[in-house]
């Protein structure tokens, strides 16, 4: 594989450089707020609206960034990642823009949506099978033949900066509304998204609280967090937020993780479908299962968010309209 | 009736006077573009994700501003407003946070949705019989009796002139994405919203063509601007997009709609339900049916937007749970 040209452990200078170059190619995502919610939770909740970003996620921000980082020799062969789904759009819409050529590896029962989407950047899908083949295997013989580079999903500085682009909107946002924020809860997976947001946030308040927020039995981040050491899920499948069933936390996010987050709290299916209901009735928002674990977290009180300030990140909305159909229809 | 202290027609100051007024009260919504959708359209398609603003419609900026133009001795008394949806939801917030009275006249069978949510924002609802009872006696006889001021949903200066704070948040916009707008598309009831943007846009752009867009058989904009007179529509119900069932432009704003704007387009019910799957699928956004009819015209290509750069408004998001689910479920 290609050498990198970002250090290991990302840095506020380095969100601070990923703005920069990601000015004028995202979307500043909107801050909104709800009286129905405050008053439900009794504070106020400020809804980082992640999932209008390009592609539906956040992970353009950390592919754009990671991608103008590489060397012109290196991007003009290309960049290699495996995804099922919103990194691996996210990897092919910045390469699009920015004229490198993409190689994805999917597996071949991802759903079609997300293969026809990812194809409609303009990348070239590799599809495997499961069972049978191991997709580093496929990476890596990819990146020797043809010399592309790995695109990470989150154990990268590139990557993690420029997630943590969003952490240093919310901040600007808040106080442009003149409020201080007590907590920040962030959808966590690998931990990217909170660890570049965390570097933003805690420079600018550094008594604001950050908190990962995960599913029910996929709550490795907070247990982590808890025992000082990255350890595992017991399980590999089993919730509806797809997004977010990373094993462990990553080796260079944990650290970050590490020194700068308060703790973990996580959410039941249930919870997480009955704050996509309430993204849709109060926040006009679609929002996916996986991104909408920090609300769920906050509006069922598995966060005590009474006479704070919290914002949560809505990180995602790419979700079957199938699944939100019956979500919505379940509830009624 | 206390008396107005706004001009009867509007001016582009008035529209930047409003804008001062909502700034810090209003969510500057974002202008979304989808990859997808500009392909669908083979031209480049900017939205207006008004269905994000307070209350989950535009009709909170016309409320603002016109409760803001109140007398202090006037606005004590409070105010007074007809409607079963978004125009009640946006006068009732907009007093709120004004500390203004607010009584809301609302039929009985109005959603209990609606009719909650125009309580949560501390207004007095009072509910009358659409068969036996006249809603304009009842808020005559509130107004007379407690002095109350008529907040008119679009016939009314100040209204027209907060709505077209839309107009110009889309012109700036457009500028900072350093493209020229060929069109324009605003969604059209009476025509508070659409002669509120225009004022705003042909400033900017006097080559910027505007058009209204209604649901098929309720295009009395359309054709009133295609007959240089107020004509009425044929029928007073039938249509998915409840919020744009005026029967004819108002006296205020169609003068100003005949001066500014190209003519009118619509779209019928199945491209409505259309345009809110992809706004959901590739927008994230939450629409309702009568805030989706100019998406609907220009993805159905009722309006041709080849090789042109069009905006069009998503002006409300405020649409019951189990009809969006249903939507969703007969397109997947």
């Amino acid at each position: 594989m290609s050498s990198s040209t970002v250090s290991p452990a990302p840095t506020l200078d380095d969100v601070r450089a990923a703005a920069t170059r990601l000015a004028g190619h995202i979307l500043r995502t909107p801050l909104l707020e709800s009286p129905a919610l405050n008053r439900a939770i009794g504070g106020r909740l400020l809804v980082k609206a992640e999932c209008l970003q390009r592609t539906g996620s956040f992970k353009f921000r950390g592919a754009f960034n990671r991608l103008s980082l590489i060397e012109p020799a290196d991007r003009a062969r290309g960049v290699v990642a495996f995804s099922s789904g919103n990194h691996a759009q996210g990897v092919a819409a910045a390469a699009q823009l920015l004229g490198v050529p993409a190689v994805i590896i999917m597996p071949e029962d991802a759903p079609r949506l997300k293969i026809a989407n990812t194809r409609g950047y303009g990348a070239e899908v590799v599809l495997y099978d499961r069972v049978r083949e191991s997709r580093e295997a496929i990476g890596e013989a990819l990146a020797r033949d043809r010399g592309l580079t790995l695109v990470r999903p989150y154990d990268d500085a590139g990557v993690i900066a420029g997630q943590g682009t969003v952490g240093l909107e919310i901040a600007e946002q808040a106080a442009a509304l003149g409020t201080k924020l007590d907590a920040v809860l962030v959808t966590c997976s690998g931990g990217g998204l909170v660890s570049g947001c965390a570097l933003a946030l805690k420079q600018h308040d550094p008594e604001t609280a950050i908190y990962t927020a995960e599913p029910d039995r996929f709550d490795d981040a907070a247990r982590s967090l808890a025992a000082g050491e990255r350890v595992a899920n017991a399980t590999a499948s089993g919730s509806i937020c797809d997004a977010l069933m990373a094993a462990t936390p990553g080796e260079i996010t944990f650290p970050i993780m590490r020194r700068l987050l308060a703790g973990g709290v996580s959410a039941s299916d249930d919870q997480v479908r009955a704050a996509m209901v309430a993204a849709f009735l109060h926040l006009k928002l679609v929002v996916e299962p996986g991104g909408a674990a920090a609300l769920a977290a906050v509006l069922a009180g598995r966060f005590d968010a009474r006479g704070k300030t919290v914002a949560v990140v809505c990180s995602g909305g790419n979700v079957d309209p199938q699944f939100f159909a019956e979500t919505l229809s379940a509830a009624a």
